[in-house]
């Protein structure tokens, strides 16, 4: 574009005649919404996985129609580009941005426009006379952006959900699993309310990390049902009005067919075009996944605090210099990037329920808002949980000799004597203790309580990691 | 307390002795909490729904405990005492506030000390003697505030989900259904973007809504396995120290006898004390709820609006004046305070996921604002939705006149024509008839485009309202 | 109600009579209303400080009227009337929930129709006869549901941010500024990303908590010119109508006058009734208030955890037994009601958010919700904030022998090297201490580095704390 | 990178030895964040804004430096090497993303590194070499990224807002000013409860959303105050360890003649460092803002609704086509956008809360993504309001005829029939020609309430929309 001069052909749609650069493929209601909305430039574009679930969309559609009416020429050469559009080979050519119009219609017109020019070019055509394969009537042919858009999203995220956010946690699962099971022996001091409490091992306390990505993984798979329903149909306000009986139940068939996933066409096209609440679910199960990860993150960067004035149980890798200024610092740099992304998914989450509250009428006019944050916080967990993974949970060691040693120092071993004094002596052994600052073993014999053969024999750590 | 001398008697806790109403069956540490937590007053305080399903836990401890080692007449009183509490009889005795420890121990402590101060009456003691019924070493038996406080908070929201929530949400849902059938054959202008769009019927509209209703309905009932799994027998710090083997387990088989619900103790209880993800999961399927709702009642007043200066489809019941000022004015009052509580609900799942978020070690500290915001919203819509169906939904009238009216003025009738004259063409039509304010077949004749006999064939909104 | 025969007397609205309890001064649309929005119960009746509020604008309306147009007999009664419930005494005669209509028109009736009907029976008339004081023509005159409820919702933040936030803020950043004077001696370890950093004094790190809370006043101070703007004069949409020229300005006046707080006429009434964009600000200040003490209260309950296990640096006052389970526990009970106040802060300014962006036309129907959000934040910092500062802040004390030990065993005091043997090498000694378990000084010493006197006189904590 | 080989060379930090690409000038630190944070790709980097205020305290830290202890030549390269970043020409050797450690060490790094290399090479020295330019010891020299990144984000933000936001809301705010006095003499029906009211003119209507705009910049301006205080020279802790005395204030010097803003160093470096309590103040006003404007575009797509089938009032400017289905489909698409951005806006601020809530003893670690959203934010409304300022407000037509048509169907003219018939009366003629389908005088004068004369002489719209 520098020093060469650009070149521009000229396209046209029901407005007028527009000058599109000459190597892009996209057509006059993609250059007009690059003009009308100019908010946030090229960093806030509609997202790639919506834009090859809309290509997996336009081929099937393509497909189906081939099947009753469509020009099997015309509809191969759909097919053709649409497969390159999946491809990612054509992806610098769908520039629009998520602040256009809250229906997608103009990255649906995108899609179709840069299918349809492909497609005309490989009929031997010419770019933007619309002949043989015309956008509208041949590649949206018996659709309507009012359900394509919805139909990417769905497409969209249960594909993101399948290949990467549920791959990540189950590797982070298993991470933590397997860290359960290696600190399986090493009896710890627990903590409630920050303070000393009574003991459990190192293992325990990872398992309990473990089952939260488990849960974590249930409740994103609990939303699939619903986003696997499909609004291919409905067309421009959910009645199939110009869509053929059938092209639904089809669409979604050829969609399932592509990507193995068992998408099905929704049982109510009103409410698919109309509200986006399976978006709105599926965000509230990223919303609690968030929830559990910054508990998680949390809880491994306080254990690993120090290396000498803090709690010191965990050693986590180093894997960078932490401070421009301290020297030798190391710091739990991903804990605090894992962190970061809850918080955004978290606000992500706000976001999508104030778009998803505000649909009227037969649509929804949030669409690109609610899918760019479902897509954001989706990449954001799945990648956060590999490196989160793979440069800290892996390589995280326990110092084993400083757990035992502040262990023995807690006074909240004396929880094992209720049985045998009481919760008022047990009580006042421990605040004795407490005060005077001696072990538990001095205030509980000095107090006259026990015997000290009684007091070493009823408290021993590792028979209070169960119940008896 | 006025002009009568209020009398006290003396309690004591491990800190010393508190003079308590003489009146209250509570002890000195729920008198503590009182005076330590002077924050927001009685309109804060724990919600009842709490403090009944814990005393569902403290008599189903009870039982168990008697099975092994608790002595039976004391664990038969404890039992009664309970039962009296679950019977709303003593809620006078439940005072403290959600702002306290986060853990909820006061709560626990309070329910502790007056079961154990009736369980003493019952049998004839004295208040406050802690003999032969002690609040800790009996009716707390085997538990800590750790394990009972999460279990009541399930108990609690599965309860409300179920007793509550779902019938309510099933009334509302049942309530649309019938509207969508009554308004079955009522064609009207479909709205996209607020503009006019093609046609559907009044009862499609009506089907969007009750799909949102009956997927709500799901959404909350997919959170109730998570919900029925109760930390109970994790005691302290998870691993359920001073609980005997088989409590865990048959404490939740109790719970279930008692309520009909199909609840199970956690398989782990180290997540089941230190967070509250099934809380913030259940939150999410409250929030999707908010948002449905709040797009349902929206379009409902929307369609309701005029009477003569608005869209007017739609006369919703009038149930009060509406104005101070302005005489004879009737408002979508209903739709009013159903759109509140929605932004309520929204508000209440933020505090929820960001009292989520927090949690430490073993313990996840902001319990009883967990458990106010879930409940606040599940009574807010469960009370929202009989109240909505009630006075709004059940009594709206379709104004078929004014509806057949507009939509017959509608220029988006020339969809239909796409197949017969091409996108491009059919839009011409209507851009014409718009700038010219004729109607779409002058327009469409004018342009000769097609015959006006051609157009009475093709333009039918009747033939409008699905595929072909 | 119980026992004896509830009595009832006839009350009418437009829309015919109705039954309403003898002894209470409502009238038929505020039994109207308690009829038709059965949500929530009386926990969710509008906030007190509303009630207040509007009985100031109706005695300053009444007042005004009568010096041009009301008769003053009726307008003395009704200002007699309204006093009564500025004082509180007629609390019970306000039983509206915030669930209503979202004008909160049923609640200005509501206060019309006690006023009216107190004001009749201080003149002798017959309760409900509407004469000789009628509460639309009288109590009402020159306003609207729309202009007065917007009024009542800046009177009420208003007061509630001056007479009880304010202070109770300025008390806690007393308590914090004389704790940091106090700690003012005291060198600890820095930590930054939890870890070991370079030290400062226990003053300073309380100075911060200081400034934030100073911070916060200012931050709520200065949304007060916004909330000082009233909407009494508006009327229905904005316009005026019905009021007299002079009376939006007059009425302002003689609120300013009774509350000793500078009330104005807005200047512009159509966003006075259309939007609440000053609660939302105003929600904003309370959202970064409980960021801050969210910060603060979190720091302080780490610094005090352990006795044993923990950072131990500060002694919190112990105030409750801690544990139901673990004998002579003690919780940071204050800061875990205080990080639960500000979850639900952060919460309430989310639903507020919400319901603020949602107004439409001349009218934002989310009042109710609003003010009742606000109102439940404020009251909630205020009370925490006494209670967090009178029984945790002031009794804070620092474990001055640990701080002084932990931090002698820091390896950031490296960081004063720098200026000596560079970054990188600073970074070699830190490594190696820490590597080897022994101290900087024998590190650095043995990496030949500095002398040991060297070492002694670069590496003074007391030197670390300021610029040099 | 694609056909010819890439190549490379070392760099070191005091991790070890690392290979970057031979054509950046970034360091080993730098490569290793990118490998150790693959999270989000190049759209998650950190925004260009944050490197180029970072530039700006490079340079005004080299400048106070060299007057003090800095070799002049090393200085003056650094300087140079800051102003080529600043220029914007070397923002390819950015490539950090958001999701790194919570300080944001490894940006100030990255920046410290390319100017170190920079400043090397144009004094002829190795790239890599660290000399004669350490980015320690003297790019960073008396700094440390805990000062610097909140230093960046204030700079960032401050700029951002004065340059970007301000001026786009001004921009709007005269736009819609116009719009209020072009429409000054336009009588139409008020809407509450969505609801025909009173009448106010149309001019009456955008004088509301003029003064929302209003507010909004006021309240933006209002947290510039705390935006001005920069934390420089706290360095790691906020004591200022290892700056020379006087460092703080003159490179606040040196940044306010910069940038032309009147920043200052922060009174207390360790709230400033500890929190980011500023950040979320600000973007609570982004908030206000974005409930602002949400109410502004609503309203103005609601008055645009139809053509044929809704308010019609307005006539918004046809930008595009609206529809892939619809022929001849006009859209409010900036409304759309605008309200998409809103809802962003809204959940940034959730994200920015929670974020903010959590920050630890001496640093919050929490700032990339808080500065991230703050700027995502302030860019999505400044561009949206430019957009929806131009390609919406300044073509907005009113549709007079049906404005005027619509109005005098009202039946809520009768509220000026108060003062004359009374409201109760009022009400009945209101009913009746709503019951019966009339027109409201014929309703009055046939309830024999008013003669037609009396009643053509009290309802006048045009009298109706002021006080008397």
């Amino acid at each position: 574009m520098s020093t060469e001069q650009q070149k521009f052909r000229a396209e046209r749609d029901t407005f007028g005649e527009l000058q599109v650069p000459a190597e892009k493929y996209w057509g006059a209601q993609t250059q007009r919404s690059l003009q009308n909305f100019n908010i946030g430039g090229p960093l806030e574009r509609i997202p790639e996985p919506v834009i090859k679930a809309f290509a997996i969309v336009k081929k099937a559609a393509a497909q189906v129609n081939m099947e009753t009416h469509l020009d099997k020429k015309v509809g191969g050469a759909i097919v053709q580009a649409a497969d390159e559009v999946i491809s990612g080979k054509l992806k610098d050519h769908f520039p629009l941005v998520v602040w256009q119009t809250g229906s997608g219609t103009q990255t649906n017109m995108n899609v179709n426009e840069v299918i349809a020019n492909r497609a005309i070019e490989i009929l031997g055509g010419e770019l933007g006379s619309k002949k043989p394969v015309h956008p509208n009537d041949h590649v949206n042919n018996g659709q309507s952006s009012n359900d394509t858009f919805p139909t990417a999203m769905h497409v969209a995220a249960a594909i993101e959900f399948n290949e990467s956010l549920i791959p990540a946690l189950e590797k982070l699962e298993k991470a933590l699993h397997e860290k359960s099971q290696a600190f399986d022996k090493i009896i710890k001091i627990g903590r409630t309310h920050l303070q000393d409490a009574t003991p459990l091992t190192l293992g325990q306390e990872f398992s309990g990390y473990t089952q939260q990505v488990a849960y974590g993984i249930e409740r994103v798979k609990a939303t699939l049902p619903r986003l696997y329903n499909l609004a291919q149909g409905g067309t421009a306000v959910g009645t199939g009005l110009n869509a053929k009986i059938g092209f639904a139940e089809n669409v979604a068939s050829k969609i399932s067919d592509a990507t193995g996933l068992p998408f099905v066409t929704a049982p109510n096209k009103f409410e698919a075009l109309a509200t986006h609440d399976a978006i709105v679910e599926a965000s509230g199960a990223l919303n609690t996944l968030a929830v559990s990860l910054n508990k998680i993150a949390n809880d491994i960067r306080f254990l690993g605090s120090g290396p000498r004035c803090g709690l010191g149980e965990l050693s986590l890798p180093e894997n960078e210099p932490g401070s421009s200024i301290m020297p030798g610092k190391v710091n739990p740099t991903q804990c605090e990037a894992m962190t970061m992304v809850c918080a955004q998914v978290i606000g992500n989450h706000t976001a999508i329920s104030v778009a998803g509250a505000q649909g009227h009428f037969e649509l929804n006019v949030f669409k690109p808002v609610m899918i760019r944050n479902l897509l954001h916080s989706t990449r954001l967990l799945a990648d956060a949980a590999h490196s989160f993974t793979d440069n800290c949970v892996v390589g995280i060691v326990a110092n084993e000799k400083r757990i035992a040693s502040i262990l023995h120092e807690s006074l909240m071993l004396v929880t094992a004597l209720n049985p045998y004094i009481g919760y008022d002596n047990a009580a006042k052994a421990a605040k004795k203790a407490h005060k005077e600052g001696t072990s538990l073993k001095e205030a509980t014999v000095g107090l006259g309580l026990l015997t000290p053969e009684q007091f070493d024999e009823y408290v021993r750590p590792e028979k209070m990691i169960g119940p008896n």
